[in-house]
C-alpha cells in the first residue's frame, strides 16, 4: 500500500498530460517536456571501468514548475496538480518558491499557469489569478467556485487526451483566435 | 581516478554556467535554470510510512539540452560542451536526438545554440549554424575556424563568470542593441 501510493501519487493526470505533449510535440504544435524528476544521488559505485550505479539516492524537490517549453513563440511553464478536495484546492500544494517562480515567470512576460483536477473536471487556472487570489484572500485554499468562473475548463478528448492549449489559446491568445 | 574522471566530466563549464545563471536570474535579467539529470530509477525501498530511498538507479540520457528558459521574452534552450581537441570539435559530442531537438526549437521560432569550450575560449554556436554545417559537410566534426568565425565569443568575468548572455545579444537581438 505504502510503495502504491507513494509511486502513484499525483500520477493519472500526469500520464493525461504527457500523453497529451508526446502528441502535441508529434504534430509540431508545441514543444512541451516535462523536466526529469530531480534526484539527490548519494552515492555511486563503479562496477567496472564503463558503468555506474547508483545505490543510494532520494527524490528532491524542484523550485521551478514541471513543465516547460515553447508555444506560439512564447514561452510557457506550468504544473499539474491533482486535488482530491470536492470544495477548494489548498495552496499547500503549491510549494513558496514554486509560486515565487510563477511570478518571475510573468516578471519575464511568459506564461505561467497550473493544470488543476478537481471533481473530475480539468482547468487551467492562469498564474496572475492564482496570484490576485493569494494577495486578496487570507484562506489557504481556493474555493471550487473561484477555479470555475476564473479557470478555463479544459477538455478531454482521444488524441490529444486533454486538450490543454486550446485552453491556453482562450486565456493567453483571445485576440489571436 | 575512473570515479574522478566520470563525476568532473564536463563540471567544470557547467559550473561556470550554472553560478552564471544563479547571477542572472537573481537580477531578473533572464529565467534560465539547468534541467535536473535524468536517472532512471530501478528500485525504491520504504524504510518506514515516511520515507523512502533509492538503492538502484543510473544516470539517463536525455534528449533535449540542458538548459532552457525565457530570456527577452523568447524560449532559450543550451546546451555546454567542453571540447578537449584543439582543433575540432567531434559532432559524436552532440547526440542524433540533440541535433534533432535544435531544428524542432527553431521550427518553433526558439533560441537553440551550443555553448562550447575549446582552447580555453567560450564560444555561442548558432544551431542554424550547426545544422548549416552539418548540411554541407561530410566531416564529423566542426573546424575550430569554423567556430571562430561562425560563433560568437564569450566574455570570462567575475558576475556572471561568462558573460553569455551579451554573446546571445550579438547572435540573436542586433537590432535591439
Amino acid at each position: 500500500m505504502g510503495e502504491t501510493s507513494y509511486k502513484n501519487r499525483g500520477m493519472f493526470l500526469e500520464n493525461m498530460i504527457n500523453e497529451s505533449n508526446t502528441y502535441y510535440n508529434s504534430v509540431d504544435r508545441c514543444l512541451i517536456y516535462k523536466k526529469p524528476t530531480p534526484i539527490k544521488v548519494l552515492n555511486v559505485t563503479y562496477p567496472n571501468n564503463r558503468s555506474h550505479l547508483i545505490d543510494k539516492a532520494v527524490y528532491s524537490s524542484i523550485s521551478t514548475l514541471d513543465y516547460n517549453g515553447i508555444y506560439r513563440e512564447k514561452y510557457i511553464e506550468f504544473d499539474a496538480k491533482e486535488c482530491h478536495s470536492k470544495t477548494s484546492f489548498p495552496l499547500s500544494n503549491l510549494k513558496e518558491h514554486q509560486f515565487d517562480h510563477i511570478k518571475k515567470v510573468i516578471k519575464q512576460k511568459g506564461i505561467a499557469f497550473l493544470i488543476i483536477m478537481m471533481n473530475n473536471e480539468f482547468y487551467l487556472l492562469k498564474g496572475e489569478d492564482i496570484i490576485e487570489f493569494v494577495n486578496s484572500n487570507i484562506k489557504k485554499s481556493i474555493d471550487y467556485e473561484y477555479i470555475k468562473i476564473k479557470g478555463y475548463k479544459i477538455i478531454e478528448s482521444y488524441t490529444p487526451r486533454l486538450k490543454y492549449l486550446d485552453a491556453v489559446d482562450s486565456a493567453y491568445f483571445k485576440e489571436n483566435i
